[in-house]
């Protein structure tokens, strides 16, 4: 078929105002938030609305061979979203229903386009929440299913995976199936949710997503405390974590990016001069409790294990303060992003290894010149580095390091982010070939003409040209 | 190879007294706890000691083209573990060490064959546990992973998938792969665990497993609850649960099932007979915490819940009652199994849909003049019912209208049991067929020659005749 009788049949299923054609694309449709922007012209960027059309188009793209590449907000940060010369972009965006909230069985039954704010907004007063916090709001429901995003709450409640029932697939061939359901577990055939999540697009179209609803808790303090290494930190979170206090988040910030951060923000925490000279790590608690009997009674309790491990100082923060710390620490990608970073890493070790971890990570940017600063979700041991080394060669070189050391110490190349096209090359070459080769024969499995959002992850084919 | 040639193979892999040959067999070997035995004579059955011995009897099947079928305990409800003629099943009870328990990482790495009594003991007083409690603590961690084991602690704690971090597996040709690891989330590539978690042996052979650990909580009440019906109960559950009490059991018993508990097991609950007489069904609530400030404060604002909704009576068990109760609970399927039950059934519905299910399964039970009594986790929707119908033919219909009306309710054919053989008729029928198909290719992407514990589940060729 060619191009023009293509774009015809998807302007017949989307309208004319859901679909844009090459080189007429709105910019903002052709990238993510990634560092690494490939300008890639797809032949078309689609806004389906429903299912059917979803269906239709996947099947369209089949019988044409184009590649597919879904689209949740563009929030994503490892180019899973960057389209294919010559493929069809499918824009969730208008598929941003939410079809149904369940305060029973504490479900929501959304479309992959709905957003975190919009579902947040949507559970206000009822006591559930999703509890899932990447970070970034604007981010889409199918996106975070297909990164399998994780976030600063995830030592208490998990990631994505943990929070997703069932699923609606468009598949290779066009063909629609639903995954699991609103029941809280199954063990009847294989897992197809699970597989899925994660999968970056390259198994199945995700158009509908059942989630589980969590109690929201109505109390909660947020406790900042300096330590003098983040050795102290990394010895007390697990001290923590085996309490029982059950922290929604443990995350730490290096003195560097907390010096940044408090510039950026002007933000004031009271926290002592004499002791932010001290300071070269911060460790940051939430708890959240049902009553305020218990909060008290929890926030006593966790500042005398802190006071026990070598904390500087602890300071429970008032609530404007707090939100603001929190506020800010989310913003951080963006602040890296404007002082130029060049590469942003999320790699994740098992926790007792996040001191030895940075420490190596430190002598690597020594051994390349290069600044690395970071934070991270200290309580899943997930770290998020920022690296400025402008020399590509030698920041490729830098990375490899860094991940090979990850790896090394029992650990994953992305916690969260995902894989996508930034961290493939490196993916490629530290990953198990069987591992590799197991993945793309469950590819074919689902996808035998390799049509959903081909060359990234384990595909090594050179993604083609842009003509 | 001569099937002579075999047994002199496999008794050089794991040497002669650890294993045995049709018809010498250990009956014990050949079946699971399904009440539906099939009595087959594999060729032989091992016992390895080790990864390497596990991928050389692989290797060897696959040479041969002998089918393979794992067994942890045989603890198992489904007959996932029932043996092949002329093939082999590999026991792995010999692999049964805890090779480590990581206090600051909060890990456990166990061999297939470690048990949860064992794994229990090794932790009491770390402050730690696992914390999934599917009721048989002679279950091996390798079959809970191969089912996704449930059990009462769900409704806090999640199934077997939400706390298996990482896998090692040997594949269908012999080779032996790592998925995951000890980290607690990963965003880097296809989640290989989840998909293998209650795969029931079809995929991959299990030979190593990393758990998460979890905080124990040290303060816990039991509380006993009858009311006047079912729908009372399955009013007030999602009320317990959207509280934030986080209950770790939320148990219910039918009136039958209660009376032949207690009469089976001379239990002293305490309740006075005039509200026995009342009683259509009980509701066991546990609440844990970490200090008994809290979990007084928590019992009081329970119990102020119950009370507005229509409960009978509150009865807060004494410790030994309460230990009494739940063994007595976990031993329902073994009285049942005693007083001849001819199905055991563990549907899971959304939670909403639990009463409306157990009346149509009434109704069901009255068209087929069968009897079927219950009980369940009602907190997740998962009901276990027996069955008592003699005849056979229409003891299957009976089944597939159960399984059909839970299904049209929105619910799953097993929430915890599997698939296996005892269900398989009743899962091809009622599965949509695009789903089985997608299920039969992933198998095949893992085991081409289908040799990994073949003709269960979705593989739909029939077993060959036992010779």
């Amino acid at each position: 078929m060619a191009p023009s009788t293509v774009q015809h049949e998807l302007m017949s299923i989307v309208g004319s105002g859901a679909a844009t054609f090459a080189p007429n694309h709105n910019l903002d449709d052709l990238h993510d938030e990634s560092l690494h922007h490939l300008t890639v012209q797809p032949l078309a960027v689609v806004r389906p609305k429903s299912t059917l059309q979803v269906a239709q188009i996947v099947a369209l793209a089949s019988r044409n061979g184009l590649a597919i590449t879904p689209r949740g907000s563009g929030t994503g940060l490892s180019g899973a979203a960057t389209p294919i010369p010559g493929g069809i972009v499918v824009n969730f965006e208008l598929m941003n229903h939410i079809i149904r909230v369940d305060l029973i069985d504490h479900i929501a039954v959304v479309q992959p386009g709905v957003t975190l704010r919009e579902l947040g907004e949507t559970l206000k007063g009822t006591g559930l929440h999703y509890p899932v916090y990447p970070g970034e709001l604007s981010g889409s429901i199918g996106g975070n299913v297909n990164t399998n995003a994780g976030g600063m709450r995830a030592v208490r409640h998990g990631v994505t995976r943990h929070h997703v029932l069932g699923l609606e697939l468009v598949l290779a061939d066009g063909s629609v199936v639903r995954t699991g359901g609103p029941v809280m577990k199954t063990s009847s055939g294989y897992d197809l949710t699970q597989l899925v999540l994660g999968s970056e697009g390259t198994l199945a179209l995700v158009t509908e997503v059942t989630l589980k609803l969590s109690p929201r808790f109505e109390r909660s303090a947020t406790v900042l405390v300096p330590y003098e290494s983040l050795t102290a930190i990394s010895d007390v979170v697990p001290k923590v974590i085996a309490s029982g206090l059950q922290p929604s988040m443990l995350e730490y910030l290096d003195r560097r990016t907390m010096t940044g951060l408090v510039a950026v923000t002007n933000l004031e925490l009271g926290v002592e001069k004499s002791i932010v000279e001290q300071a070269s790590a911060y460790l940051i608690v939430i708890l959240e409790t049902r009553t305020i009997e218990q909060l008290e009674a929890d926030v006593a309790d966790l500042a005398a294990l802190l006071e026990a491990s070598g904390a500087l100082n602890i300071y429970v923060l008032a609530d404007g303060a707090a939100a603001r710390l929190i506020e800010a620490r989310e913003r951080m990608f963006w602040v890296a992003k404007e002082v130029g970073t060049h590469e942003i890493v999320d790699i994740v070790v098992p926790r007792s290894q996040v001191p030895i971890f940075l420490d190596e990570a430190m002598r690597i940017a020594q051994r390349y010149e290069a600044q690395i600063t970071g934070c991270g979700h200290v309580g899943d041991g997930n770290v998020h580095l920022s690296v400025l080394l402008a020399n590509t060669e030698r920041r490729a070189k830098l990375m490899r390091d860094l991940f090979a050391s990850g790896l090394q110490l029992g650990g994953a190349i992305s916690g969260e982010h995902g894989i996508g096209i930034d961290k493939q090359a490196h993916y490629l070459a530290l990953t198990d070939p069987t591992l590799l080769d197991l993945q793309r024969r469950i590819k074919l499995a689902f996808d035998p003409d390799r049509l959903l959002n081909p060359y990234r992850v384990f595909d090594d084919r050179p993604m083609p040209e842009d003509s």
